[in-house]
């Protein structure tokens, strides 16, 4: 089994090939268990350091007809298209986010359109696509209305694959991810990048500025829960998905404050108040347009699950990454 | 005051740019009245017969990059784009869909972003962007899932303007059209074309094919309901859209047998007995995924109307194109 990764170099890229290397096989459309001969990862650096002879790597960039014709072929028979500008880069850089976010990825649904292969596919969308006046808890069936470029790519992402996947070109599947929590390394242009940064620079002897009031409530999902989930998306049948291709995640719903609680409880005051607090409208406009809990009905139907306990995201972050210079 | 007419050629652009002509003026973006100096009338076919120095009719293909750039100038004040092609040749043929429903906008929307110039723009949207689980009334804040690629594309359309008017590219306005009934002419290659085929062929003495069940429960708009709403979204201000720039827009909502019957009252046992039931599983399908009745609480509470009654919106359609060979 052939599997392409785009974003490969991220964050989670490297994370879902790193297991599903250790996992080894995944379900073809058909419903066999194969062992995966060859996972291409793809980005525009380099994914360094995976040392396995079935790993591939391949740079370029992704808006690039050229690229995509050698990328994708025939006989890559799963896709996980991960590959994406975040959230403020693209409302920075109105360009860019269109080109990365939007343009290649249409040009990836028209290269397999063409070529006529119908890969499965997973993709990442996110909360992002919510806005406007929103309930308390958003059901699967809320409209999406974005308040940001990045949120308007992603819905238009959505839109598309399920056409794609109505007509048959493609077997996609679009998970509407919670923001990620606790990312490793440094802060990114994310709108959402605080959310890591108050739990893993504060461990880390740093100090670390949470831009957004106290009681904003955010939908959260670890590492480890996202790359089970994108697994578990992958090896649904298309039949499975009759509800539709485009799934909003369970998710962990906490507020900052909690947030904040729980990494005092784990790491004590004096890591707890490393954290500053310095409002930044820019973030907290964004940010505030999500939705801070969904029902997520759909997804828990399917069988995709969510973390339970905050304390437990912060141990797992700090089992993986020990603290340096606390 | 400039105002360019994508879709010119069509039912409802010459009918629009009939209105414009009489009314004669437009609010601006600063909300001052301007008269009407040129209507430039753009279709792929010559908008004939509109004899009025102000109309200046161009032909050409929307999706052409080329083309959009002598036709999009910054002295262009109003857009009103009604360009497309309709549901089921957009379900037949993928790529045509695509070029003309959503790139074309697309490079329009880009076109005008380069300029730099901001203009008021109308956009017609569709009632198609709903489908799935529906509830027997939709509400404003009910998701879009379309079940057919017209409808997607007309969905995504709708994001990128929204998207576009926040970032302050255009000042847009995607009106959510329910069908348009009665159309004058000849059957088309929309899924809803027998909804008006079904009072126009038998009024005109020949039959005509209802081809869903009798009790589909269809959201209508008469012709000249549809010009007075389209006229009413572009002068609204800016500020008045401050819940968001795509409206699901208020309608009658009637099942085909009401319909018929509506026929049968104003115009007896005879013309209405033309109509002859032969089901289409694959415009049963489209037509099926469509809601057949909206609160349309925004539209209202912005001033859309909607028609009160069928019998009345006959009865225009006689007035307007008297019947023949009955």
């Amino acid at each position: 089994m052939n599997i392409l990764v785009t974003g490969a170099a991220g964050f989670l890229g490297r994370r879902l090939i790193e297991a599903l290397l250790l996992r080894g096989a995944l379900t073809d459309r058909q419903g066999a268990t194969q062992s995966i001969s060859k996972i291409v990862a793809f980005d525009v650096v380099p994914l360094n350091g995976l040392d396995d002879p079935r790993v591939e790597v391949v740079c370029g960039d992704i808006a690039d007809p050229q690229v995509l014709e050698t990328l994708v072929t025939a006989d890559v028979d799963s896709i996980f298209h991960l590959a994406a500008v975040v959230s403020s880069q693209a409302e920075q850089d109105f360009e860019l986010g269109m080109r990365i976010n939007f343009i290649a990825t249409q040009q990836l649904l028209e290269r397999i359109r063409k070529i006529g292969s119908c890969p499965k596919w997973v993709m990442t969308s996110s909360v992002a696509v919510f806005g406007g006046q929103l309930p308390a808890q958003v059901e699967d069936h809320h409209v999406w209305a974005p308040q940001s470029s990045y949120g308007t790519q992603k819905a238009m992402n959505d839109l598309l694959l399920a056409d794609y996947s109505r007509r048959g070109f493609v077997d996609g599947r679009s998970l509407r991810m919670p923001t990620i929590v606790v990312r490793p390394g440094k802060p990114n242009l994310a709108a959402s990048s605080f959310a890591s940064g108050i739990i893993r620079e504060p461990l880390n002897g740093q100090e670390s500025v949470c831009p957004v009031p106290l009681d904003t409530r955010l939908w959260l999902m670890s590492p480890a829960q996202a790359i089970v989930n994108l697994i578990h998306g992958h090896e649904l049948s298309a039949a499975q998905l009759a509800q539709g291709r485009v799934i909003n995640m369970p998710g962990l719903s906490i507020t900052v404050e909690q947030m904040i609680d729980a990494l005092r409880r784990t790491a004590g005051d004096e890591v707890a108040n490393r954290i500053r607090l310095e409002p930044n409208p820019a973030i907290e406009r964004i940010v505030g347009s999500w939705p801070g809990s969904f029902t997520a009905a759909y997804a828990q139907q399917l069988g995709f699950t969510a973390d339970h306990d905050f304390t437990d995201v912060i141990g797992q972050f700090i089992a993986e990454y020990p603290p340096q210079g606390r």
